[in-house]
């Protein structure tokens, strides 16, 4: 299996590159990303090319023509896709289009696994959002995910490949520092008082978000592309499941389980240009499609952040 | 009122043009297309500019930037774009994109009006679809026309312009040449009788269809531009009213209006391309959010017979 990582440099990416790499019928993994800030250990199998979507050379040498699978994970998040109309537009939008087109040239169909977001969905919502429920993105990254959901379902019933687009709940705990996602706060509020540090939360601890572990995100990521085509149906998309917690609850999550001192260090300091938009997300979903696919949600808020732990080895 | 319509060479488009240029308030009327098969009279008011989307600079003289209104009629139609994958991708979407990325630079945020289509659904339904019904479309065209109500929605959050995008059922009784959209028999199995010719029709009597007449259609149009942005609040697009009817009622209105001798020139031969696009196609609405906006469907299929018949000045 020669496999492919769009976004391979990140904190998903990176841990995805490592699960498929612990797999002996992966013959080649490339990593493409625009930076590679702690590089994976090097051997024979792996490759990372360090471009830009828009590098077309680059995009050629990244995805061969014998290409079985791809993972579209790079993207602009969602804050920097607001602050700069044009580069979400040039990444999500042509960057996607440029990433289709060279797996349209592939010498049989690969299996595409792309990253979308619940940030498809905004505005007036029901209070439990479901399989029926109409996006109406109030974000540019929301739109432009969802315009990439519309091209890879068109390109899959083309028989161009075979696409599998995944709605992502809010992914926790991020290790490392902050990106310029807007729901940076849902990992921070966890990873900076553990770290040590202060950390001033930009909403309110009634914030409740729809939530999912890194590691559950990396299950949910292989499962996608170990499903038969035919059971994703002519809609090629699905929500994830996930739980809902709000802030406050993640807050007291970390108390019972690195103590109050730790806890403390999180102070709310309300934003109000993050506010509006995670007011427009949705912190909710019954999800029987995703359920009878086999996707899984974290049993709990302590779950995930007792898997962040382990998984970063912090001593508490 | 400094008014543009693209795709102003076309049938809606021409009709549309006689409209506005009715309306006193309409000072200047720039149509953009490919081709003016059945040119307008000049008149002073009246500019028409020969291009593509894709020529900037033709664009950039069309949409000048103190431009109040414009109605995005120009599409390569279902069958094309189903033919042409790549040619749909140029025309629907990046020339759409063009053409918004002009509006953008307009001196005040221009009013824009999208015809977009129930093309936007498809695949397993229900017998009746309403506000609520998620797009699934089954064909390139309808998915070029989603994820320009996507674009239209996000230019509109952003400020950039005040859009309003109408899912348009099929439009009967298109006069002159046929073109190439897969849903050209319900006009064809109306107007070549009516023209003296035999017709064959590529899908069965009982395929069931939603319809509008152009005057409608052009009604729609006009009142989508003249409604308060308010109305439409986040989700800017709606499902226009429209009427259900089968082929086999249509050739009965035929029957019934210009004698059983023109309805006799409908044969039925039934064209297995054709039918695979149509049977994605939905034919039945409810559309309580466009009814509220106070759009209208005609009140039956002879109503749409003798609206064509009047309007074309065909003699019986």
């Amino acid at each position: 299996m020669k496999i492919v990582i769009t976004g391979g440099g990140g904190f998903i990416g990176r841990k995805l590159a490592r699960a498929l790499l612990a797999r002996p019928e992966v013959s080649r993994l490339v990593l493409l990303d625009a930076a590679f800030p702690v590089p994976l250990a090097p051997e024979a199998r792996l490759e990372t090319v360090r471009a830009d979507l828009s590098d077309e050379r680059s995009l050629a040498r990244a995805i061969a023509a014998d290409t079985d699978a791809l993972f579209h994970l790079a993207a602009v998040v969602s804050g920097a896709a607001e602050a700069d109309f044009d580069l979400g537009m040039r990444v999500n939008v042509d960057g996607m289009r440029a990433v289709l087109e060279r797996l349209r040239r592939c010498a049989r169909p690969p299996r595409v696994v792309y990253a979308s977001s619940i940030a498809a969905f905004g505005g007036a919502l029901p209070d439990v959002l479901d399989d029926a429920t109409v996006p109406t993105p109030q974000t540019s990254y929301g739109t432009q995910k969802v315009i990439g959901e519309y091209l890879l379902a068109d390109y899959t019933r083309k028989g161009f490949l075979d696409g599998r687009s995944l709605r992502l709940p809010t992914i926790v705990v991020r290790a490392g520092s902050a990106n310029a996602a807007a729901s940076g706060f849902a990992s921070a509020v966890i990873r900076e008082p553990l770290a040590g540090r202060e950390y001033d939360c930009p909403v309110g601890p009634e914030t409740a978000m729809w939530l999912l572990s890194s590691r559950r995100c990396v299950e949910a990521l292989l499962h996608a592309a170990s499903l038969p085509s035919a059971l994703w149906g002519p809609a090629r998309v699905v929500n994830l499941p996930g739980i809902c917690a709000r802030i406050g609850e993640m807050v007291e999550a970390l108390a019972r389980i690195a103590g109050p001192d730790v806890a403390a260090r999180v102070r709310y300091r309300p934003d109000p240009h993050i506010q509006a938009i995670v007011r427009t997300w949705p912190a909710r979903f019954r999800t029987p499609r995703a359920d009878a696919m086999g996707f899984r949600a974290d049993a709990d808020v302590d779950a995930i952040l007792r898997d962040y732990i382990s998984e970063e080895g912090i001593r508490l």
